[in-house]
């Protein structure tokens, strides 16, 4: 499958990386063209780069991994029109970084609303679906290097585009990824992340992920 | 030990009435004196009711169990000279119900802030210590309605009260109770109550719980 896939940091590249190692032609978009960081991992994984507008109109689905903060922005450069009627994977957390750590949540995109929302509302058009953003981005694209079963989470309002999505979570090996409903939910896993940070720093390393255990 | 438990609701009620099965003094505090929830349950546990000052004078240890929206004047009830010293466990979230289901978080107690703090500096004598609010009230009191092993988290700024606060849990059945610092993880255990509520959609039932699953 053709797939893009926005923000050049670390989530950017482990899900960029795992889709080309599974075969998808994935191209890596950034905010420029020719940004090195996407033109170099393009290189190393006889993938492509591009920019945002570029990347949204190369794949049938597109993943938002860029800060949250920047979220809209890039949702804005990528182009609504290259959306429409494709399949959104938002794996953002609108975390506030300009007052030290850990971080809070982006007020106007949190509690009432959720980065998830605000990029469909951007994105008229897409069928967006929030994933993966509840845990690092190693366990994301390998839930096995945490053993036993844990869980992975989404949620959207198109249920075509929610299927594609847990497909795609099934081939990094996500076994019973739970559907948690409809887009607003990811008010739910979004408002996760607060909690993450300080179990990060209790137990000192990311190597960690939740199950919901059930009577 | 002589324990006051502030709320006369389904919360209250679990914590009160465990409190008193494990052989301690309660006393269940009410708004008003006489509230025939506090005095009807302390009669069928041969135990003690009075209003929110009595039981916070009453208790070597406090728990809030009232709604979030009543907790900052709950503790003026109470007053916070009769708290001073002591250990205060707060079990509340700070949800708006006002606007229907699943209701938001309380904005001016989120986020930046959490009832757990707030309540802190509404009783700035007191120990808080922030617990058990991740979860249904039936689990809070018996952890094995869940199988296996599942997490309870606590946290509070005074390293004393907090482990009284996991000898309490203990004896609950909690084996393994998680401290996650100083009371600001407030923020991130309230904060998980929006994906609770969705967790409980998707289920149909209130019997679940976290797992923290490392590496």
């Amino acid at each position: 499958m053709k797939i893009g896939v926005l923000g050049t940091g670390m989530v950017g590249n482990a899900l960029a990386t795992k889709l080309a190692s599974l075969g998808h032609d994935v191209m890596m978009g950034a905010r420029s063209e020719g940004n090195e960081k996407a033109t170099g991992w393009a290189a190393d994984n006889s993938a492509e780069a591009g920019d945002f507008a570029q990347a949204a109109m190369f794949g049938e689905i597109i993943i938002f991994a860029t800060l949250g903060s920047a979220l809209i922005e890039a949702a804005n450069l990528a182009g609504p029109e290259n959306l429409d009627g494709k399949v959104v994977i938002d794996v953002t957390n609108p975390l506030d970084m300009s007052k030290g750590f850990p971080p809070t949540l982006i007020a106007e995109m949190a509690n009432t609303t959720s980065a998830g929302e605000e990029l469909q509302k951007a994105l008229p058009g897409a069928h967006v679906v929030k994933a993966l953003n509840t845990m690092n981005c190693e366990i994301m694209v390998d839930p096995s290097r945490v053993p036993g079963t844990h869980d992975v989470f989404y949620c959207g309002n198109d249920q075509a585009a929610k299927d594609k999505v847990a497909a795609l979570l099934n081939s990094f090996g996500w076994q019973d990824p739970i559907d948690l409903g409809p887009l607003d939910a990811a008010r739910g896993t979004e408002g996760m992340m607060p909690f993450w940070l300080r179990m990060y720093g209790t137990l000192g390393n990311a190597e960690f992920n939740y199950k919901i255990v059930k009577a």
